[in-house]
């Protein structure tokens, strides 16, 4: 990205003290796109298989002109039931969900839900490899962290109304995921030392 | 499904001899209908877990009004570059495509597209499990087929001109997925016979 100041913006400057939660406009878009670079650098080296599920979406009015393509005049985001990413690593079923904080201190547990919680836990039930990427903007740190190292943080927000994770508790339960390159989080190494 | 007379119909009365190809505008939804029952039934009683993929849409404009949910007011189909259908089945990455023909004698391969193969051939690269589902409506017949017996036929259309599969062949190398009440195509016992 290029900025008109020649410099990077570390995404802080804007952010006010009432604001210091999840964004999902740029910033959930920047990790978005390091993973898909990724993706994409995997599938070119044949290092795994791995997509983005398209963002479901509603579908209530198409229109059909004549000579080109259907248009798609009413429609509506729907929430996920599943998580973004999935696909396969050295014989291994791989599912992952990634969320981009600029919270210094903490992750917010806003924004991942119920049903997605339910297919994490039943993907690590049934042997698949399963995680979150979380990359905290501020500290220009991503982490893997096991789903399995999640679920007691989820769990505990009903009983305690705890409603996210501290930085220090990802940095000590998850795993620094380096940066490479053309693989930006490139999380396979992580996946390399815990499975294989 | 409720039909006006009271009958089922078996999907071929309206099917004129130069419209014998693929129909996905009913045909496809019915056996995408059963599939997803079959795959709600596995979720429920905790078989496995699989999902169909949404359809991918390119958002062109989206509109925001206020006190409601964003309104997308452009937007295109895309093509979509994976399978249909993936997900986790005692510990095995599952991959597959499902398509549904009125014709009786030929599967065509018109709408498999040129990266759906190449996402499943890396897929079974992979240790995956990769198949197509293949229902011939005419003989209310359902089809496991794996993608390492299809691909010699996608590869021969090249070749060859071939741009079709014959039912006898599919019949041949593929296996007769059995109807359950509540999985209503009934593939993982396919699964189960071949790679457990």
């Amino acid at each position: 990205m290029h900025y008109p100041n020649g410099k990077k913006n570390n995404g802080m400057k804007q952010v006010s003290a009432a604001n210091r939660s999840m964004k999902f406009s740029n910033r959930g878009m920047t990790l978005e796109k390091d993973i898909n670079t990724t993706n994409t650098f995997y599938w070119d080296t044949n290092k795994a298989v791995i997509h983005k599920k398209p963002t479901p979406v509603q579908v209530v009015n198409v229109h059909y002109p004549k000579r080109s393509a259907a248009v798609i005049t009413e429609g509506y985001f729907k929430q996920p039931s599943t998580t973004d990413y999935n696909g396969i690593y050295r014989g291994r079923h791989i599912d992952f969900e990634a969320k981009e904080t600029r919270n210094k201190t903490r992750f917010p547990l806003a924004n991942i839900h119920y049903h997605q919680i339910s297919h994490m836990k039943s993907i690590t039930a049934h042997g698949g490899i399963c995680f979150l990427i979380i990359r905290f903007s501020a500290h220009n740190e991503t982490y893997y962290l096991p789903a399995e190292s999640f679920f007691p943080y989820w769990d505990e927000q009903f009983n305690e109304g705890k409603k996210s994770i501290r930085y220090e508790a990802i940095k000590e339960k998850g795993y620094k995921i380096p940066f490479h390159f053309q693989a930006r989080v490139n999380y396979l190494t992580i996946i390399d030392q815990l499975y294989f």
